[in-house]
This record gives structure tokens, C-alpha cells and sequence, in this order.
């Protein structure tokens, strides 16, 4: 059987561009026994996979050249040899970019699609979701009457960070790329306050302002000027939850600023780097959690869906734009 | 009855000098109940008083233009009306850089010189020591394999932070800036490793050659481009023990070199900023524990006495030069 799939035609020196991707057709094998025939439904794509681009040591393997850049993907089974997943089934998984594919049953999860949408799966109730969750809940704590920053807050997981951080009784400000995104944080998402950094005049200034007794709590998802500005306002024994920097993703050198080690030093601030992976054995604990919160309609979700199985590039692009509100998806039909 | 003391005679910019400290008489009250007459004895100088120099929000009150310096100093008892503290004690408290003072006998310490020098209830079996001790078993928590790396590692709290992870069963790499030290740190000291940084062509890269398996533990005292050098050879889940940044402390504008998040990130390292004042509620845990070890002989300790009250300020001074070998104290006689 055909299937159209996405290769790395060549590793991204900065930005990437369309031209790093390629599209092909390939056959199919044959069913085997445990196996089940995928229809690509939705498609993720998220900011760390720029890492996986990159030839270097890095907590995941990278993608390999002329190889099918592989992601999160909810899929509809066309047909199963499997006695655990039948034909008529949606699961996720980690699969390659490509219209069909076929995986094993034991690398699946089924999904029900009835109560929340299924991009919900590789968002809100997925890798976003559960990163979120560990990052907030384990290193970033916030307790009733903090003040937490998150920058990225209108992203995958910095929705669904900060409505954590306000479930726990904090003040939650969120740091995002447009007014828009700000509004909608603050009307749907339960923020108390919001920078646009791209309009603001000084954000350091700003931060301090909206957070007079200083940050407690940084989920940092951005990196660069936005958390130098962050963490010169953090107060005495803060802590940041190091998510991401996706500023930096796509620089050749380094970003270049003032070391932030003495206030780290003087304020007594704890920060761990985590990767979602770090916590696998306890997804279903997060995932848990999520969806009763979800169910009950104290955790809200969006997402950009993109159409067309073509358009993934662009969507990938895209995040880096911040073109995306909330969970950036590609749905192929 | 008279004392001469030192007092902050204007706040530095950048660099200390000896302008910056004034030398002068005072007379001390008659002693009331409770209270003890002192005479200094041994006087700690230490890095984390430059910070008090300025007048800046930080864990500790600034030192105020034209009153007495504080710090550690162990202190002869000359009178007393006190029934805890008698005449002929010694004691160690927070005390003016003063020949004389009086204290309430509650704010003291009693310490016995019978079997250590007096000088170590400044240093090993003091705050330094303290520091060296919480940050190492509290915050690095090196295991039997790791290899741990501390900056600064002949100063006061580099010396007794590398032998405590020794005792832990880890592989101990010390940076320091002569030939002499880190000749005394392998030979006296117990560590592994050295490295002259002042001498070293790319230290990034021999930190490399000696921790072929990555740095697991960190324990910072110094910062900026040694900081750098050891943050690019980080494995994965390292921890650093954030501890000093005595090259930034005379910094008019921070330290600026390249962002060292995005290791932090992906090699999923914790950092945490303390103070050893974090862990006072524990002062007597690490005393008791400290006091075990140099008494069995296993952690070894060094100081660097200078002579005569009136050095103090250039005492000081020293301590961004490096004059000091462990722990750099005046000796009042």
C-alpha cells in the first residue's frame, strides 16, 4: 500500500525552512502479526522537535537525514493484526509524518474521542499536557498567594501551566507575542495579568510592577531577554521550571546576556531542567488528573489546526513565529 | 573603656580598596547584666561581605557608611556578667571588627580551643564549613562514581566541600588559580584532580578530557567563564550547588557570556542558589558531623593567618586575589 511521508532532506542550519523537508511516496509492508494499518489523523508538531534536527548529543535521538521525521499522532486503524487494538479504533503514538503507517500494538494507546476532541491527545491530555503538569505540580510548586510568571503562556503547555498554577491559589501572569493571545489568556484562560513583550517598553519594568512582592514561581518556556527580564524580579527562594527555551532554538550562537547566577545565588532560587520523558512512570498519573479536570471543565484548551497533510512544514514553521494559539495540529483531511 | 574598630568608610564601586575602610577609636559602655567584655582574637574576612558593602536588597542587611564591619570572630572573654559565659571562655559570634566589644552573652557561642585552633570555629567547624557541608550532602548529593567538580576549591568552603564528596565514593576535580594550590589540593586534600585555570589553555575542554563521563555534581564558588567551562561538560541530571560568584562580586555590569539554559534544559540539571544561613535551624547537625570527622582525621583543614588588627582591611582585599590557601583569618595578636 502507498503512503506519502515527511523526510529531513537536510539538517537546518538556524530557522529552518521548507526546504529541510521533503515529501515521498513509500510502500507499505504487509500486515504482521501484533501490527496494526494507520490512517494519520492529527499530526503534532512541537517546538523540541527542532532539536531532533540537530546532529548532536541530546536526550533524544536525532532525526536522521533522508529518514521520516517521526512525532506525536492521533491515528484512525484502517486495519488491525492485533488482538488489542481492532479496525474502527483511534489510538496515539509516536509515528513518522505519513499518511498511513503501520506500528506495532504495544507502541499504541486507544483514545476516546467521544468526550474531548482527539487533538486534545497530543495537547491538553498529551506530552503538553503531562509537561505542564510535572513541571508545575513537582518543581515550580506554587502555593496560595504566589506570584507566577510563565513566558510561552499562550502555547501548548503554557495554557495549561498557568490555569495549574491558578488552581493552586496562586496570581498567575502570563508573558505572550500579541494582544490578542493576551486578551484571550485573561478572558478564557483565567490569567490575572498579561505582557505582550513585543509591545512592551521595558519588560523587566513591567514584571516588577505587576509582581511588587516578586516572582515565586517562572515556568519558562521562551528563554533569552524575556527570562533575564523574569528573573530579576524573582524573590527570595523562587523556583524555575525550566520547560524551554524557544528563542534559542534556532540561533547558531548562543544567546549572549548578563549571567543570571547572582540573583540565582542571592535569592536562594532553585531551577531543574526537566524533560516530560523524566516523569514517564507516572504519565497516567498526570493523565489522570487532566482529563478529570478537563471533564469537569476547570481546565480549558485551544488549539490551530492547520488542513492538509502537505502543510506540515509550514505548521512547523510556524511555531516559531508563534503563529499558534494554544496546541499547533496539522489534520490531514 | 577604649577599642579601635573599622568602619565602612564609603560603599565601593567595583573593587574594594583600603580607602573604603577608616580605623578608629571608640569607647565602649559600662557592661550590663547579661552582657560579656570581648577581645578579638581571630577575625574572619569573607567574600560574602563585599555584597554587604552595597546598598541593594539581599539576605543580608547592608553594612551602613560609618558604622563598624561585622562578621565571624572568635573572641576572648574579658569580663563578664553573664552566668552562661564566664571570664577566661572563648567564644565565636557576629562581632564589629573591633579590638574590644561587648555582647549579650545569649548572641555567643562557647567553643572549646583544647583541641582544634581557635580559628576553625571560623572556617571548618564554622560558617564555611557549614556551607561546604549543606550545599555538598544537601543540594549536590554526589553518589559513589560521580564526579563532582568544585570551583574555588582552595578556599574556605572549596577545601571541606571536596573532601565531603570524597568521603561519598566520587571521583573529586578541583579548580583553583595556582600551581602551589592545586599541588596542596591533591596532596593534602584528597582530590583527584586539578586544574590551574589561570594557566589552562581551554578549560571547557580539559574539564572534558578529565570527566570523560560528564560532571554530575557542581559545587560553584567562583562563576562566570570557569562556570561556563564546567556548565558545557554537565551530564544528564547533574546538580550544581550554586554556592559563590566571587569573580562577579566586584562587577560594576554582570558578567556576560552565553546562556547557560539551554544545558540546564536538556541535560535536565537542578541549580539551586543558597545561603548557608537557609540551613540554620541545622547548624548543630553539620557542627556535630563536621567536629566527627576532623577529630577522626578524615577532613582535613588549612588557614591563612595574617597578623595584626590593622590588616583586616587588606585581609580582605586579598580574598579577590587569591592570597588565601583555605580560610583567610586575622589574628589579632
Amino acid at each position: 500500500m502507498e503512503s506519502s511521508q515527511f523526510v529531513l532532506a537536510s539538517r537546518p542550519i538556524g530557522m529552518p525552512s521548507s526546504d529541510n523537508f521533503r515529501i515521498e511516496k513509500t510502500m507499505l509492508n504487509e500486515l504482521q502479526d501484533n501490527e496494526v494499518l494507520l490512517k494519520s489523523w492529527y499530526i503534532s508538531v512541537d517546538p523540541y522537535m527542532r532539536g531532533r534536527m540537530n546532529n548532536v548529543k541530546s536526550y533524544a535521538a536525532s532525526f536522521e537525514v533522508d529518514q521520516p521525521i517521526r512525532g506525536g499522532i492521533v491515528a484512525k486503524v484502517t486495519d488491525s493484526k492485533s488482538k488489542l487494538i481492532s479496525t474502527g479504533d483511534t489510538v496515539v503514538g509516536m509515528l513518522p509524518w505519513a499518511t498511513y503507517s503501520i506500528e506495532k500494538a504495544e507502541n499504541l494507546r486507544k483514545v476516546d474521542t467521544q468526550k474531548v476532541p482527539p487533538g486534545y491527545y497530543l495537547g491538553v491530555l498529551g506530552m503538553p499536557g503531562f509537561t505542564a503538569y510535572f513541571g508545575m505540580m513537582e518543581i515550580g510548586k506554587p502555593e496560595k498567594g504566589d506570584t507566577v510568571v510563565v513566558s510561552g503562556a499562550a502555547g501548548a503547555v503554557g495554557i495549561v501551566a498557568g490555569q495549574i498554577a491558578k488552581m493552586q491559589g496562586s496570581k498567575v501572569i502570563g508573558i505572550a507575542g500579541s494582544d490578542e493571545k493576551c486578551r484571550i489568556l485573561k478572558e478564557k484562560f483565567g490569567y490575572d495579568e498579561t505582557i505582550n513583550y513585543k509591545t512592551s517598553k521595558s519588560l523587566r519594568k513591567e514584571i516588577g510592577e505587576l509582581c511588587p512582592q516578586g516572582v515565586d514561581v517562572y515556568f519558562d518556556n521562551v528563554g533569552s531577554e524575556i527570562t533575564d527580564a523574569v528573573v530579576a524580579n524573582l524573590d527570595f527562594h523562587a523556583r524555575i521550571a525550566l520547560c524551554g527555551q524557544i528563542s534559542q532554538y534556532n540561533n547558531t550562537k548562543p544567546y549572549t546576556g548578563p549571567s543570571i547566577l547572582p540573583m540565582l545565588l542571592t535569592r536562594s532560587v532553585r531551577l531543574q531542567g526537566f524533560l516530560v520523558s523524566n516523569y514517564a512512570v507516572r504519565f497516567g498519573e498526570a493523565l489522570s488528573h487532566l482529563t478529570q479536570w478537563v471533564n469537569d471543565g476547570k481546565l480549558k484548551y485551544t488549539e490551530t489546526i492547520i488542513q492538509g497533510f502537505d502543510k506540515l512544514p509550514d505548521a512547523f514553521l510556524g511555531l516559531f513565529s508563534g503563529n499558534n494559539l494554544g496546541k499547533m495540529l496539522v489534520k490531514t483531511e
